[in-house]
């Protein structure tokens, strides 16, 4: 078995492709009035997008519970068939995991990376596969528009007015089930292949907190620009790549506004992703029509843009190799009162299409 | 070099122990009356515990800060030479750690698992280095009494009654640097070793999350006792082992109360721990003396304990195989006030003195 590596300042790659081999998304029905409609495997029949809970956290939890029955039934396996879970969300400590992971009884590590945890996740999770740790492990993230704005600034009735170059919360929830070769192609434990061709991580860059000074938490695609900026630049340093080995770059939530950021600060350092670069937040609305102003965000939207849309595109052969980097702005709304700065952080991801 | 193996439900046992080189603990001044005083590296000088900060969340990322400087400064490396660093805390979107690491601009993977996020960020840690993807990893929490408070039941100020079962949360943070054995034999990067011995951590356990339907948010010991049980009987089952195997087997803050329901539960399993159990949360305070009712918790609880207790005792032979299980509470104060119960996770690691 080929050698894992560890890269540079910050990245792994892995010996064997830890394979994608399936994944599960639900999400709430504006998300499914955007350019991915029907593209989801679920989607809220109730326009409150309450899934049959009383409350938004619970509305969250529920989406996350599904999103592992999903992933678990399009995958054929038991959730006992799972070694390790990695999920995370927005609440507050990350309440809609805990509550919507507990019935699967799977051993759980908590992350949180704010709407980067989608890359955390699949960074830890892939991480732990390679090693050998475990055969089958589940990612997991997701974030609620109503939750999320409770959290963090206004519950709705308040009916604040939001910034142009503010960005609308996700509702939505994707799973993603990571497999070793090995037991892929095993008689026992085997998840069946929801693709068809091989979909694998083959590398990682665990990101770094970076601090530019924004303290306007709606601004958040200028809070978290820098942080994408430096895992892409310590992605390429570290695998000795250029842009040109990437079909195409992914950003979790710059929005419009953080992904001109993002290009003024590669451009800094020579790296030039215009002609590849697709920001998740900007692919799961139409921004001329659903009124979201900057664009998507939350732990849910890289997820559900991954798995209704990115892993569907490789598989068709639309690219070979991509790298995902989910963005995240850490702040609570204790921080942003006390006039703390928004900093962010974004992990890398690489994922390509093996033959089989 | 021997293999990393996947052992049973939910452990992982190193080919090769992970070292813990060294570890840097700072706590407030009511930590340093009780029995563990003169124990810890650094004590606030000011008796509201703030630290230089003029908030309380500030101060407590200014306790994760001050861990991280004490680490490296006792283990001789610069923040560079640490390659990833795992940390979490108690504050809503764990704003303690991103602020308290923030200046460091080592490579983050936020955790969040409660009071049991040391146990969490040591598995972490240790299964990232065991793997080869790290020479040198740290591992991170902190927990303020202030912050705490404000962030899961009332300001200071509001000067409510603490029922006698709640426990008292712990202010401080402690660091741990973990590195494999081949760099630290090596002439370059190699840490300075603390302890006259090797002190390593040889396996860990992930928990799994349990809820037996506690719905009082202080009742905490009694919340996480399920969770316990489940890690140390799932530990002893994967590797094979019985509590003969251990020296010494410690819960993270389960106070007095939940340490009773601890002993139940495990009789159920013909498992009995009483004559090797301690409980971090009942090392760190007088409950004679000091007030604070069942015990002590926070993530900084048993970080500090493990740092400035446990570790020494180690060394100096008293306990030769230990197994360390920080035990975590899972609410937010929303999903308290909408009457969800309080489900408990903890996280098991094996640590061990091994001869030079």
């Amino acid at each position: 078995m080929a050698e894992n590596k560890a890269l540079g300042k910050s990245s792994i790659s892995f010996g064997e492709p830890v394979l994608i081999m399936g994944s599960g998304s639900i999400v709430g029905q504006m998300e499914n009035e955007g350019p991915l409609a029907g593209c989801f495997d679920k989607v809220s029949d109730d326009k409150n997008d309450m899934f049959g809970e009383d409350s938004w956290e619970k509305a969250e939890s529920a989406l996350q519970k599904e999103a592992i029955a999903i992933t678990l039934e399009k995958t054929g396996l038991d959730a006992n068939e799972v070694r390790y879970l990695f999920a995370g969300d927005l609440l507050g400590q990350t309440i809609a995991s805990s509550f919507g992971v507990l019935d699967y009884n799977i051993p759980f590590m908590g992350l949180y990376g704010a709407c980067s945890t989608c890359g955390e996740a699949l960074c830890a999770g892939a991480m732990t596969v390679a090693a050998g740790y475990a055969d089958t492990v589940m990612c997991l993230t997701s974030s609620h528009f109503a939750s999320a704005q409770k959290e963090f600034r206004y519950p709705l009735e308040y009916g604040g007015q939001r910034p142009l170059y503010a960005s609308w919360t996700v509702t939505g929830s994707a799973g993603f089930l990571l497999q070793s070769q090995a037991i892929s192609q095993s008689a026992n434990k085997a998840a069946k292949n929801n693709y068809s061709c091989k979909i694998a991580i083959t590398g990682v860059t665990v990101g770094k907190i970076e601090d530019f000074g924004i303290k306007d938490s709606f601004n958040m695609g200028c809070a978290m620009a820098p942080a994408a900026a430096w895992t892409i630049s310590t992605n390429l340093k570290d695998f000795g790549r250029t842009t040109d080995d990437y079909d195409a770059i992914f950003t979790g939530d710059l929005g419009s506004v953080g992904s001109d950021a993002l290009y003024t600060l590669l451009d800094e350092q020579k790296i030039d992703i215009r002609s590849k670069h697709y920001d998740c937040g900007m692919l799961i609305y139409d921004l001329n029509s659903q009124d979201v102003h900057a664009g998507g965000s939350g732990c849910g939207c890289s997820a559900v843009v991954l798995s209704a849309h990115i892993l569907h595109k490789i598989e068709q052969g639309e690219w070979r190799r991509i790298l995902f980097v989910p963005t995240g702005a850490l702040l609570n709304k204790t921080s942003f009162n006390e006039g703390q700065n928004v900093p962010g952080i974004a992990h890398g991801v690489v994922i390509e299409k093996i033959e089989m």
